[in-house]
């Protein structure tokens, strides 16, 4: 049987960075071509990076990430390369894979399938391809798609193994999220056994802006066996040597008019063995952890800053966010600040020291009381004879997050946001208040989850990163005397079991109800829930992690009188 | 010829609020039949409001929806009534008209032509439609489409008139944007000299969150004179009564497969003749004070509130939407508060109080100096050898931020944020500062447009509700000694006709340059625009008024290193 060589770029674009892209690529290429490798593929719309959003429909943007995409295949020489752009076709726009090989482009193919539900937009942008070529190389036929393609049974892959190939390259841009990788790889085993085809699958890595890009490339064979896997969350060159039959004409007559042939020269080489490492896969709780990391990473670098601010406030999210971010910049990288009042414990004011002792970050302290004392003045004319209560409470938030953005301004440093997705989902934060901050890491993350990746830092270290006493004490804001987060919500466990139910299942409170909570608690909830849209319409965009983020996934209206309950 | 009496029910509903929806249609309903019309049309998704975005996604939002059109449909008797709802068949969801007769739905129509462009997503939620049904009542013969379907020419008008429809009834939801009115006219009188019928377009009337869907019905002859023209941004029933010719079996034998008839029963009445005002067409400038009016209007109370807080700094923005809040609330649920500094004029002080005096408000002031000083103090080591700057004024800003939003949070009024367009685009606002508050009224309005509307408003009035003074100052922040915006940004007349290019028209800047601008300040406030993208993401929802406001119109991403000048 002939051999290909195949080598998988698991790379990590920048959107809109046409030039740095397009140099990557032209570097992978040639790492690719020196190992030997027949092909190299890259990721969906790796030109322009993904997703693009409107800055596709700037016809100058189009035009020049044509113009890269010309530039990069001019780069090939004995190797084909395929990878993903904006293709303009009459005055339509079409997600491409291009083949590129012997300096030039050879043919593209435009996705079938475009993806226009939970973070995907892509009918806003695309048309839809209607084409299934297929390419030989030698003695061996192959196909190429796009992502969603090969989600569907009866698409393009169907049709390309029909005409003959026997393996599938399948380009991607998919996002992480819980349970994605085992959804992804089910569907791919089900795809080559029903096809009887290799399936090489290249996924892109790295952040953007909510996305995080996994990675998890994958070659599976046509009995359904995964054999490679490549890393999650790192960019990457993988080498792997396919064993494919020679192409014989096909012998379903229908196929081979929906199918065109392009043929790509290529001289025989010598192969020198390369070994082609099969990861193994890690546990949801790493995968989280690492997603957060990347997701970080990413959003801090892409937007040209290098450090940044958390506000500390001894609890466990603030807490689990400066982890995240050391992991992701290193601890010079990471400062601290304090900000205490007189409602904070002096337990939290250790406990934040704690942290940032054992995170070997600084920490710098400002106290709030003086600012707080002048803002009561202020108000004594227009607050005189109300009661002290939530407008009370906000103003300390909001005097911290003035003071975090101060430093963020007179030192450019980025200001994370620290709060969690049981808080997004009850409003329980305050807007322009600890809401204030350029990116919000863990905004995804139910507040037990929060605990659970706490544990898993420490147990991964081998030693308590976040204090035990973060971990162990009451949650609290901390905006009145005594105050707990049990004063006004349900306990977390109780709570993120109805919000996933509500928030990421869609279901009405009949199917809540049936699994025995309380009926008041769950209408409070649900209020909650729906009254604050228009909190999270202006958070800052956090790492989605779960099957349904605020932000891309779920687009709730604000002037909304739904109230079912 | 045989009159078939028409009911425009050109109706404002709420998205979500399916209870109220359906009392408002089957209101209206009684009225047309106590008029004594054969049909009375209302709006596309009528009983869901416009735009239901995610709530689509909840399969109880969707069967209540399907209860309350069935509700709707037994409140009719000898009447057609004809009203979007959102349709399950099959495992889809269909944008749908129903019609309802005699106390049941008789027929639907599905939506053809989705659009998923600009402000639109229908291809999230919603399924293409592929039947072309017409109704025959008495001895007419008319069909029935939505919105975006009446835009192509080779549309389902055409088959429906091929079909032997003498009327097309099409029900709309299109949201209002400047010279949109005179695009709809365009289409229409083209669609129906084309296909030689009448046209009925209905269209929605009323605020959601960022669109304003400004009514404006229509009747068209086949001749394209138009008949009827109901008034914009009204709520309101008209009734026109067409003499339409009796059926005559179709002699395109296609159109008549592609096409269902369904009779519908009606008895014939005596008509008394009721007179149809045919409304003349408002000036732009008109339309744009209108549409600010109601879009505020609606969005303060479709979200529960009835007052609204103002900072007032005597500069031209608040100024004016201190305006429109008056007039869309009335001055009793208006409140002004000036918030001086150091830095304040006492020009602009005076300014205003007289502003409040001319529209009747109050105004109350809080002086900031005292909180200001206590942030520097705590900030002292901090900053301590750094310049004054950038971090020192926005500090200002925040302080009145967090003084508002605590004035809001005491007495539950909502606060209106007041940057402009031009503002908005390059960033020249405080996040957390002036750009807090719930709805950001003139966010679609560039600063050369805020002008116009001021003078507008004082020439409809005959009176400076706006004083001379703050239309005649060189427009300033006031966060530092002297400040004048123009330190720091070009002319508004340069800087909007710039804006209006690279963010409404997509061009790049070989494009922008020809038109003779200076190169290095091209540059400049592109950068500004790309950079401050984070800024708008964290924005209050503001009413569209342009061809692309920031918001549903433009997605940009905010990690986005495209930079190609």
């Amino acid at each position: 049987m002939p051999t290909l060589r195949l080598a998988i770029a698991q790379i990590n674009p920048t959107v809109g960075d046409l030039e740095q892209n397009s140099n990557l690529i032209i570097e992978y290429i040639e790492k690719a071509e020196t190992l030997g490798a027949d092909v190299v593929a890259f990721p969906e719309l790796a030109v322009t990076g993904y997703p693009p959003e409107d800055l596709l429909l700037k016809p100058h943007f189009v035009s020049d990430n044509v113009s890269a995409t010309q530039k990069i295949a001019e780069s090939t020489g004995q190797i084909t390369a395929i990878f993903g752009f904006a293709e303009p076709i009459e005055g339509k726009l079409y997600n491409s894979a291009a083949v590129a090989n012997n300096h030039k482009i050879v043919n593209t193919y435009q996705k079938v399938h475009l993806p226009n539900y939970g973070v995907f937009d892509e009918k806003r942008y695309f048309a839809e391809g209607s084409n299934f070529p297929v390419y030989d190389l030698n003695e061996v036929r192959f196909g190429i798609n796009v992502c969603e393609d090969i989600w569907f049974p009866s698409g393009p892959t169907n049709i390309q193994s029909n005409n003959g190939s026997s393996l599938i390259i399948n380009i991607n841009g998919s996002p992480f999220s819980l349970g994605k990788r085992e959804e992804r790889e089910k569907v791919l085993i089900e795809r080559s056994r029903d096809n009887a085809v290799f399936i090489a699958y290249i996924n892109m890595v790295g952040g953007q802006d909510e996305l995080v890009f996994d990675g998890g490339s994958l070659v599976v064979a046509p009995n359904g066996n995964i054999l490679m896997r490549a890393d999650q969350f790192k960019e990457n060159l993988y080498i792997y040597d396919l064993q494919l039959p020679k192409y014989q004409k096909s012998t379903d007559p229908e196929a081979s008019t929906r199918s065109k042939n392009i043929s790509l020269t290529q001289n025989k080489k010598e192969l020198k063995s390369i070994p082609c490492p099969t990861t193994k896969t890690v546990d949801p709780n790493e995968e989280i952890f690492q997603a957060l990391v990347l997701g970080t990473r990413d959003y801090v670098k892409k937007c040209g800053f290098s450090k940044v601010l958390i506000a500390l406030s001894g609890g466990i999210d603030s807490s689990l966010v400066a982890a995240i971010a050391v992991e992701a910049l290193g601890p010079e990288n990471v400062v601290g600040i304090s900000l205490p009042s007189r409602f904070s414990s002096s337990g939290s004011k250790t406990d934040a020291k704690d942290l940032a002792n054992n995170l070997n970050i600084k920490i710098d302290s400002i106290d709030i009381e003086e600012i707080f004392q002048a803002f009561e003045e202020s108000l004594t004319n227009q607050f005189n004879g109300t009661k002290s209560g939530v407008a009370e409470e906000n103003i300390q938030s909001r005097i911290r997050g003035n003071l975090m953005m101060a430093l963020s301004n007179k030192f450019g440093f980025l200001l994370l946001t620290t709060g969690n997705k049981s808080e997004m989902a009850v409003g329980y934060a305050t807007i322009y208040g600890d809401m204030a901050g350029g990116f919000s890491v863990i905004k995804d993350l139910p507040k037990m989850m929060v605990y659970e990746i706490c544990h898993h830092i420490n147990e991964k270290y081998g030693t308590d990163r976040i204090p035990d006493a973060i971990l162990t004490k009451p949650p609290s804001a901390e905006l009145r005397s005594d105050q707990k987060d049990s004063d006004s919500l349900p306990e977390y466990e109780i709570l993120d079991a109805i919000l996933e139910k509500y928030i990421e299942q869609d279901l009405g409170i009949e199917e809540i109800l049936k699994d025995g909570f309380e009926a008041n608690m769950v209408i409070q909830i649900l209020k909650l829930v729906d009254l604050n849209e228009y909190k999270r319409r202006q958070s800052a965009p956090g790492i989605k992690i779960t099957s349904k983020n605020f932000g891309r996934d779920r687009r709730m209206p604000i002037s909304n009188k739904y109230r079912p309950y």
